[in-house]
């Protein structure tokens, strides 16, 4: 049985709702692929044939959660990014096959092997920062063929990585081409068909849907969440974006796992989120140059858990920085950096419905840690564009892990 | 003699003064440390005992250009970014010993090989997004032995890693405690002492000066200004970052290299800034919350070249990627990704007085170039926390090239 005893860090646990729950002078035994103790080193366990790791005061956090992505898909939309830069207007982008149809476009084009190598980039990127769990959507093939492929590569990612990969089925984040005006059309295959045939080949975790002007009205959603809730899947949304529509409200009713985005929620809704999780994705805010805030001071009153996402996607929030979109939170919407961290532990944990598997360290928990080249929790928000993630241990082994150690 | 011929690339040669000069089909040939030929692969000249790199179509770009940065420093000022988000404020920070004090505070305290050793991940960071060159500044230490002692850590990253550093003295970063109330007294040691010391060291490549109410005035300036063209040494300026003081036009009087931040630059000063680079500096715009512009369209209309820059510190920018910075300038200013690109190439070797060494991908210039696993140059300023660095070439020799190359 292989045990490892971490000491000589500064822990945050994450267990404490207000702050980081730090802890000095402790130490957190593995065992297998949990952490079987963690307490004051005066307490530690008597134990044998351990192998001792001492971190000379690094920070120690939970592996870190990427609780909403979009990384699986072909094409990119860097000319787009560019063409917008240089004066051109939406309507000519669209003109030119822009918009988020290209890129339905393009992952329709590309093959499953093609998907999952334009994908190891990103995927690698987050690995590299610690990221120990993420989630990964459908919602670029808009059929079942395709949204079937799409999850099909995030499986094999986790698979290929060792790493935990959360699989969302987002059918409905689009109307495609062919069902311009035809949306409940397109809403009635969603739920017959491409649902039911995804969640029998086990793709499915949980079901998202975008509910917006521009994407699914109030009466398509709650049809994808009663097919959801009668396939035993749990929901999340995509809501209140762009304009209020009572999406998240919504989504609540339907005891969603998270609510997305919610720039555009009114206050006076916020404490009808009560067992959700506010998905905050500050990526998507910064480059569509929204000036709308979610509604923070509300959410805190209310206690409702913010957890924060980089929302990697080719469109609105090419960012495939978990560390990144801490600072992002922080200085665009006021986060402190302690809600960061709970916002990429504990809380993003909730809003994928593993709070009591991982996103803290604590007994019982996955052993998923990450020790950094830091001595204080602060410094992950801080710090811009600088990873110190020094080592990564997933389910009880080693990810990553310095040569010659830490000595 | 070492001839390395690199074909099958996309070469932003960054040589068209409104876009990036791209060249398809074309070679270039690098004989010692220099481009020794660029052009369509007809007309490549005979050689032989070459080595050929085909490239498969990624992009070719010059070596990257961060012309302002802050690197070297002691401390950090993450409990201060902290309690700024917990509520405290400025006032508060500074009563507990926050602000650039802390930092000066802390770099006279700490050695110089540990300065060495602190600011060497943050370099190395830069180094693995294709940066060649870079600038570092002095100016927390103000006093002679601790701005020495900063210049010669430049001096010696540089020399450590083989990359072109360039050393700027600014002694007139702040004034030191014990001259609050005695300004002038202080220019008169930067001037008479400090300045002709780290230049009799070889540790001064220009001078800068912060001119703004917190800082120095414009007379105060001046005096630097005339103290350095007397030593031969070109100048700079942080110039209309908070406020307008005029102290853009004064440095473009002494024909500055450049004018950095004016962020309150009117827009009528504008053409007063023929022949100097205007140094934005969106790193410091984001994390301050600032809502004032820089004069961009104005920038434009007076073709005043733009460069863009990390300015590396550890309190209003604590900022370590020059792709970054190309988002934040494209996301946050409004330039086009071929604005950006330019930024942190040949305007940035303008702004550091290198523009008939680096900067372009010429004959006769240095071979500092970087092969990026994108096929465009609008893929840089878009993705946001990815780095496609492939292989970096400095001065003729691979800093980093991948194993078993292109094939």
């Amino acid at each position: 049985m292989p045990e490892i005893l971490i000491t000589n860090a500064c822990f945050a646990t994450m267990t404490d709702p207000a702050g980081y729950g730090l802890r000095d002078n402790a130490g957190l035994l593995v065992v297998d692929d949990k952490i079987s103790w963690i307490g004051d080193m005066i307490d530690c366990p008597d134990i044998e044939a351990v192998t001792h790791i001492d971190c000379e005061g690094r920070l120690v956090t939970p592996g870190l959660i990427d609780c909403h992505t979009h990384l699986v898909y072909g094409g990119d939309r860097a000319d787009e990014f560019e063409q917008r830069l240089e004066g051109l207007s939406y309507e000519d982008i669209a003109a030119r096959g822009g918009g988020i149809r290209s890129t339905v476009t393009a992952t329709r084009e590309t093959s499953e092997a093609e998907l999952l190598r334009l994908a190891k980039p990103r995927f690698e990127q987050l690995l590299s920062e610690g990221v120990t769990t993420l989630e990964i959507k459908s919602g670029y093939g808009l059929d079942s063929e395709n949204e079937i492929k799409m999850l099909r590569v995030a499986k094999k990612l986790g698979e290929q990585y060792g790493v935990r990969v959360m699989k969302t089925f987002l059918g409905a984040h689009a109307v495609p081409e062919q069902y311009i005006g035809k949306q409940d059309d397109y809403i009635s295959l969603v739920c017959d068909q491409m649902l039911p045939q995804a969640q029998h080949e086990d793709l499915v975790d949980a079901v998202d849907v975008f509910i917006e002007s521009i994407a699914f009205n109030h009466a398509q959603a709650q049809r994808v969440f009663e097919t959801s809730k009668a396939l035993g899947l749990p929901v999340k949304a995509h809501a209140e974006q762009l304009s209020s529509l009572g999406g998240a409200v919504l989504a609540a009713e339907f005891n969603a796992l998270s609510v997305d985005h919610i720039e555009y929620l009114a206050e006076e809704d916020v404490a009808k989120l009560a067992n959700t999780v506010a998905v905050l994705l500050p990526g998507a805010f910064y480059v569509l140059g929204e000036t709308c805030l979610p509604p923070i001071a509300a959410l805190r009153k209310n206690d409702i858990p913010i957890a924060i996402a980089t929302d990697c996607n080719p469109g609105s929030s090419p960012l495939h920085s978990i560390l990144l979109t801490m600072n992002l939170a922080c200085i665009l919407f006021g986060l402190t950096p302690s809600e960061a961290l709970r916002g990429v532990t504990i809380n993003a944990a909730r809003a994928l419905g593993l709070q009591n598997s991982v996103g803290s360290l604590q007994a019982g928990k996955q052993a998923d840690l990450v020790i950094w080249d830091v001595e204080k929790p602060s410094m992950l928000a801080y710090q811009i564009g600088l990873n110190p993630c020094a080592a990564v241990m997933q389910a009880g082994q080693w990810r990553k892990f310095p040569d010659g150690g830490f000595a």
